[in-house]
């Protein structure tokens, strides 16, 4: 078993302060470091893959205790980080899960934590594998997922001709945070999105099936995470924002920023839907909703050159994507 | 790719608040989990297995900066981990590193951090194959280690008649704890074995090869792990306290505290030796310092029944185990 790239390689990053964070570790390590920026590391393994990624969830930076539950907390820091094997085209094998614990919780509250985790798991088709605890001053989950992979989905092979496609809608997980943030409750749905976000799996396995030749999941929003892909790819991806399919409460949260609610949308990070570039001919939306049980909808284009360019009914609009680093 | 052990399946473990809390998270996630309490996570792949393990260090529980520079921060947490896979018998493919950073500390900071988890990598045989970046109250590090191993040593194999081995010297760690906790400064080479622990990959390899039955390496000290082993095996062990090799200043600083250095340096956590149980032929321990470059001595013997019996010249002595949780 080695490292599937060589070493030294790394995927292009598109721009963002933890971004440039990134891309210094990279080049300080040199060839210390091999594979680093696309969602999963690949190890080959037998006639396919490991899929290793890791995601930390940090109280008072990526949740509120005050907003989810103990449960949910888990839950959200398991399929976060689920969702970077769904990006790959992976299937779930399990995670690691390792657990800080602030000074006033005991054992029921770790337990509460531990089942959410074990549920996202088990939702994933994974198993909870192994872990570490320790104490410290707020609660703090480093989740480490594993996948197996036979043709893993990069975000490197995009190429100019091929479609952009989102799974499901966008702009929920924000919609949530806005309203939390102005003292109000979120409606259940929308609730939901922040609090229990499904790991898009099964999409992500069909996809790659179904040729798709370069996907990520959207946790810094469409706006960053588009730039990553077309860094990646070395392409350029025009997006219509106009086409983007938009989380029920989306709308009202956006006309209280007086922001059209496709920007809205696009600059919310956290959705952990996927951005996929499949070619022009794919044809297979419907087929995809039968199987997935979400939407699959065509936002954009790939083109040669590079950065992306989002228009909303025609008109370039410049988006500012979502940074929860700091 | 399928977890190694049953669905269900989990190592038994010693006595300790920290190892009550992983019993009952066990025994909550009921089928979710598999494998857990052993050193790695065992996934088949092919004709043998990756080996995953995670392990965090938090500012101000595992390490303090008055104590050791960044590097060494990044080093010890990198080399922490990777010991697990030392304890495995496995061989270092890479690791994952989720790294929180406190909100006054900028790039120059991280890229110490992530030099010292870098180097520690490379030490070891293995790459940097990813991570997560997250901001923070503290520096936290969430390293998870990926290995391979063809036949992997638990901590399940050993039989009664089994010779108990530890490798290198115990307490070193510990004595530099104990002269920073009293604020002075540890000689350079007491400092190393807290700042800059080296995982026993070699080692651990070799043991494998040579018959090892069970292993596992000495986090929280030969007093609480011995008793892991005891339990994962079936067994019960009986171990000779003053044949331990001690490490140079474990005796002055025992000294301080009134206690019998070989209760020192077994009751002291974070020496990452190994302790192994050999057949009782095994009898290569010069080959061993040859080929590894450290000693290999005999500490105790296992027999039928549970438990560790300690004495020390012949009389029972009762130990307190190394907790750093909580």
């Amino acid at each position: 078993m080695k490292p599937g790239s060589d070493p030294g390689q790394s995927f292009a990053l598109g721009p963002g302060a933890e971004f440039d964070r990134i891309r210094g570790i990279i080049g300080a390590l040199g060839t210390q470091a091999v594979g680093v920026g696309d969602d999963c590391a690949l190890l080959s393994s037998g006639d396919g893959f490991v899929a290793l990624s890791t995601d930390v969830s940090v109280e008072g930076v990526h949740f509120r205790l005050d907003w989810i539950s103990l449960e949910e907390v888990g839950w959200r820091a398991a399929a976060a980080a689920l969702s970077d094997l769904a990006a790959e085209g992976a299937e779930a094998v399990g995670l690691l899960a390792a657990v800080t614990v602030p000074d006033g919780a005991g054992q029921a509250e770790l337990l509460q934590v531990m089942m959410g985790i074990g549920a996202a798991a088990e939702f994933a088709g994974g198993k909870v594998l192994g872990g570490d605890l320790s104490s410290g001053s707020a609660w703090s989950l480093a989740i480490t997922v594993a996948g197996q992979v036979q043709h893993p989905v990069t975000r490197a092979g995009a190429v100019p001709g091929d479609g952009l496609w989102v799974t499901g809608d966008l702009g929920g997980s924000r919609a949530a945070l806005a309203a939390w943030r102005r003292g109000t409750s979120p409606s259940a749905n929308t609730r939901r999105r922040f609090a229990h976000p499904e790991p898009r799996i099964t999409a992500g396995r069909w996809l790659a099936r179904h040729g798709a030749r370069a996907m990520l999941d959207l946790s810094d929003g469409l706006a960053g995470d588009a730039a990553h892909l077309a860094a990646a790819s070395s392409v350029r991806l025009e997006i219509e924002l106009e086409r983007i399919p938009l989380a029920p409460e989306a709308n009202r949260e956006a006309r209280r920023l007086a922001q059209p609610p496709q920007q809205f949308a696009a600059e919310g990070g956290e959705d952990f839907e996927l951005l996929v570039a499949l070619p022009s001919e794919f044809g297979d939306a419907a087929e995809f909703t039968t199987a997935c049980g979400i939407s699959l909808t065509q936002v954009g284009t790939v083109r040669a050159g590079n950065g992306v360019r989002f228009t909303l009914e025609g008109l370039p609009i410049q988006l500012t994507g979502f940074n929860h680093f700091g």
